[in-house]
């Protein structure tokens, strides 16, 4: 008989289910169909998780950081876009990088487009960062005169001037794909309509990207995108769950945490799983905080989400699953040393705290971070 | 003219001011007084940090994880307790490690004492976990027959018990020093008449082991504790700050961050400096979520915190700083590339995401997370 993967594992382990992820992967380059596709390889930050996108044909790629970018042109990614406002105290490390790739940056003020120019980032195409409602950041939708000057500084530099990105971030507060599709069809058609006005002034003709893994997963009409770049679907996560925008069989990711203390009189158990190893990212729940699914060890994966139960406290080490009496019969065995698998509440930030993958299969995948 | 330290500074980088951090070690020194102290590392997660005590005349320590453990014993630490409820599928690394330094572990069940035994830990010895009321985890402290359960079990498989260990993490929730005090009292009494109880049962003499950084630093009676376990106090935090235990002159990190957008409309600067920067902790003042104080660079440290400006908000690389008309003038003048240094909500959590530090001279110091 030979050895299960959950005979090997002594502490919190992020488990990937390999054949999901491709599935996710490949369902979503179906749902783009025409519109070309730049995924979000922040999620898994991975070189080799990279070459399964790459064997679907994906050419093109999205990162958060200088740093991510780098490490993908490192392992032969040509054309990438590094999706947050340009910092100008790493445009040396970006003109660099813009003189071996065909670099997209964001830019949203005419100041950070001068420093960019002088620092000579200028092979690199520039996106104007555009605030279709979320209020992160980004120049306002409505205010074509304020995109105007920053687009009119951009040519003035001599950029390519590529077209308007956004980042439809309220998307992830809906529940439902009519929600989600009626928040992303206001998102595109504000960029849309920016989009025209910069036309008609003669910056054009601009692209529209956007991207996020709710509306790719939900809603059959992505245009006018140019482009889309979505980034979790490849793992999707609870939250995405709770959002609808997939099935529990669809979370390609679970951190797999040993039993350590057990408080059926209060309905806990003690995980050895804590904020160093999930983050600290949560949803709400009603009243409940849930910082991740809890599932039980099945076979080789993990089984559905136990009804009734959620990862609701953590402190730096410490996971608290929290359960109500429907859960009591599927959890009352549990006893120290028993796994739990966790589907975090964010995959991204779980990614980046744990630094590899252990496959279903038992074989480790690093990510950058290591 | 010498370059300034902000002058290097690209990207978010976590500043340390040495010397406030040896005046925090040694403050809490003479707060212990006679009572033994065993600072956590968990903290500072550096053997060279370490060594900042050593100079102080600390030789033992706590940590939150068998790595932990392993990290400072290669690092000279020969008595080392893990303050995490035994892992028992680490139970043949926690024995490998019993052997090489003098080991402290906690139970709170028989089963893992059983297990430990089994494991061949026993050359360690062993703590009762007790919950003096926190909730989070450990033996009740009014419930003597079940602690005497697991004592006898520890007893019947020849392990030394070593004594009572609680963590009154509820000081975190008090505001000022009667509160904290108030707490801490509460706390080391419960464990007092736990003791009695084992001590009358026979299972004496039990020593008391506390320990969290809000009472180190402000309840002058710290007895009847045998042993003092905080950690945070090397480098406190705002959280601190909020709790009273510590001033901003005391806080010895903060994460200097790139500003990367301005939308003075809506009171907010956007900054280089996200989740996996300092992680997703906070800590509520009114309905505003707090994930650090935000100050201004100042010669070659930081100054005073801006009144009425707040870090507010984060996503995976962004920071959102939020200020209210008061701040208006110490943050009007900030442009894209200036630098803010935010003392962060959690100084742990940002020590573990940031992976090493700069100090104020620009020298690099490592932790056990690179």
């Amino acid at each position: 008989m030979h050895e299960s993967l959950f005979d090997t594992i002594e502490q919190p382990t992020l488990l990937l289910d390999e054949e999901t992820a491709r599935q996710n992967i490949r369902r979503v380059i179906q749902a783009a169909g025409a519109i070309r596709l730049r995924p979000h390889f922040k999620t898994h930050q991975s070189a080799e998780i990279g070459t399964w996108f790459r064997d679907e044909g994906v050419t093109r790629i999205t990162v958060s950081s200088v740093e991510m970018a780098r490490y993908f042109a490192a392992h032969g990614w040509e054309d990438i876009t590094i999706a947050f406002p340009a910092n100008v105290r790493q445009a040396a490390a970006i003109a660099a990088l813009a003189g071996t790739v065909q670099l997209g940056l964001l830019a949203e003020s005419v100041e950070t487009v001068r420093a960019l120019a002088r620092a000579g980032v200028r092979p690199a195409a520039l996106w104007l960062k555009v605030d279709t409602g979320a209020h992160r950041t980004g120049l306002l939708w409505d205010d074509p005169t304020k995109a105007g000057r920053v687009a009119e500084a951009a040519r003035a530099e001599g950029f390519p001037l590529r077209g308007l990105l956004a980042h439809a971030g309220n998307t992830y507060g809906a529940v439902g794909a009519d929600e989600v599709c009626r928040r992303y069809r206001e998102s595109v058609d504000r960029l849309d309509g920016l989009r025209r006005a910069l036309d008609a002034a003669g910056y054009g003709p601009l692209q529209i990207s956007v991207g996020d893994t709710p509306s790719a997963s939900l809603c059959a009409d992505l245009t006018p995108a140019d482009e889309l770049r979505p980034g979790n679907f490849v793992f999707y996560d609870a939250k995405q769950m709770q959002v609808g925008a997939c099935g529990w069989q669809d979370v390609a990711v679970a951190l797999a945490c040993p039993v350590v203390a057990l408080h059926p009189e209060r309905g806990e158990v003690v995980l050895y799983g804590g904020a160093i190893h999930f983050s600290t990212d949560f949803f709400m729940e009603g009243e409940q905080r849930v910082y991740g699914r809890v599932c039980l060890p099945h076979g080789e994966r993990w089984g559905a989400p136990v009804p009734g139960a959620a990862l609701a406290a953590l402190s730096q080490e410490h996971g608290i699953l929290r359960f109500q009496a429907e859960a009591a019969s599927a959890l009352r065995a549990l006893r120290p040393g028993d796994l739990v698998c966790v589907l975090p509440a964010h995959s991204c930030l779980t990614v980046t705290q744990m630094k590899y993958y252990r496959t279903l299969t038992g074989r480790r995948i690093s990510t950058m971070n290591e």
